[in-house]
C-alpha cells in the first residue's frame, strides 16, 4: 500500500502547489480587473472575490500543514495563460462597452480552472484519508461555484445593459 | 446600436477563434492521453471524446459561417498551458499507478475551460440574436458537461482501484 499511496500523495502535493501558485496569481490579477470594470456590480464582485481568495490561500496553507509540507507554489502554466488572455482582452477592449463582457469571460475561465482543481484535490484527499482537508477543499470548491454562478448572472445583465445603453 | 453590438461581435468572433484553436489542440492531445492511460475505461472515454471533439469542431465551423467569417484559430495561451501541464504529468508519472489520476485531472481542467468558453459564447450569441448558433453552442456545452461528469465518475473508481490493487 505504501508505494501506491505515496504516488497519489505526490500528485496531491504537486497539485496543491499548482493551485497555491494559481491563487497567488489571482490575488494580483483581481485588483486590476476590478479597476478596469465599468459596471459597479462587477467591480464589487471582483473585490468580494479578492477577499474570498485570501481565505482560500489560508485554507491551502492549512492543507499543506496537514500533510507536513511547507506551503509553496509551483509554476502553473495554465493560470499564466488564463491571466495572460484576460490582460490581452483588457488591452484590446479598453474603452469599449464590451470590456466588461470580456472581463467576465476571463474571470469565469479562471473560476472553472479552480473548480476542476479543487474537485480533483477533494477526491484525492478523500482517498488519502485526509478528512479535514476534504472539508477545507470542499468549502473553497463551493465558494468558487457560487462565484461562477454570480458571474454568470452579472454577465447576462451586463450584455443586456450594453445593448440598452446603445439603443 | 451598431457600434455597441459591433464590439460584442468582435469579442464573440475573437473567442470563437480562441476555442477553435483549443479544440484543434485537444484533437492532437487526446490520442496521446488515450495511449498513456492504464485503465481501459479511461482509454475508451478519451477515444469517445476524440470523436465528439471532431463534431464540436464542425459545429464551430458552422458558427463561423453564420457570422460570415472564415473558420480560423487564434493562439490560446490557456489551452497551451493546460496541455503542457498534462504532458508534464504524463512524463513525471510514467509507470506510476497514479498516472491515470493525473491524466483525469488534466482532462477535467480542459473540460472546465471549454465549459466556461461555451457558456460565455452561448450568452453572447443569444444577445447578438444568433439563435441557430445558440443551439449549436449549447449542444457542445452539454456534451462537455456530460464528459466532465463521466470523468468524475471514472476518477472516483480509478483511485479506489489503485488503492485496492495496492492493498
Amino acid at each position: 500500500m505504501a508505494k501506491e499511496s505515496k504516488k497519489l500523495d505526490d500528485l496531491f502535493h504537486d497539485t496543491l502547489k499548482d493551485i497555491y501558485f494559481a491563487e497567488k496569481k489571482i490575488l494580483t490579477a483581481l485588483p486590476k480587473m476590478a479597476k478596469a470594470a465599468h459596471s459597479e456590480e462587477l467591480r464589487a464582485a471582483f473585490e468580494k472575490h479578492h477577499g474570498e481568495t485570501e481565505g482560500q490561500v489560508e485554507r491551502l496553507e492549512k492543507v499543506f500543514d496537514m500533510i507536513g509540507k511547507k506551503a509553496q507554489g509551483k509554476t502553473c502554466d495554465a493560470i499564466i495563460g488564463l491571466v495572460e488572455e484576460g490582460q490581452q482582452v483588457m488591452k484590446e477592449y479598453k474603452g469599449s462597452p464590451a470590456l466588461d463582457a470580456g472581463l467576465l469571460a476571463g474571470a469565469q475561465a479562471v473560476e472553472h480552472y479552480e473548480i476542476s482543481r479543487y474537485g480533483t484535490l477533494k477526491t484525492w484527499a478523500d482517498e488519502l484519508g485526509l478528512g479535514e482537508a476534504v472539508g477545507l477543499l470542499d468549502a473553497t470548491l463551493e465558494e468558487e461555484k457560487k462565484t461562477d454562478a454570480t458571474l454568470t448572472k452579472i454577465a447576462e445583465s451586463v450584455v443586456n445593459q450594453e445593448a440598452e445603453q446603445a439603443s
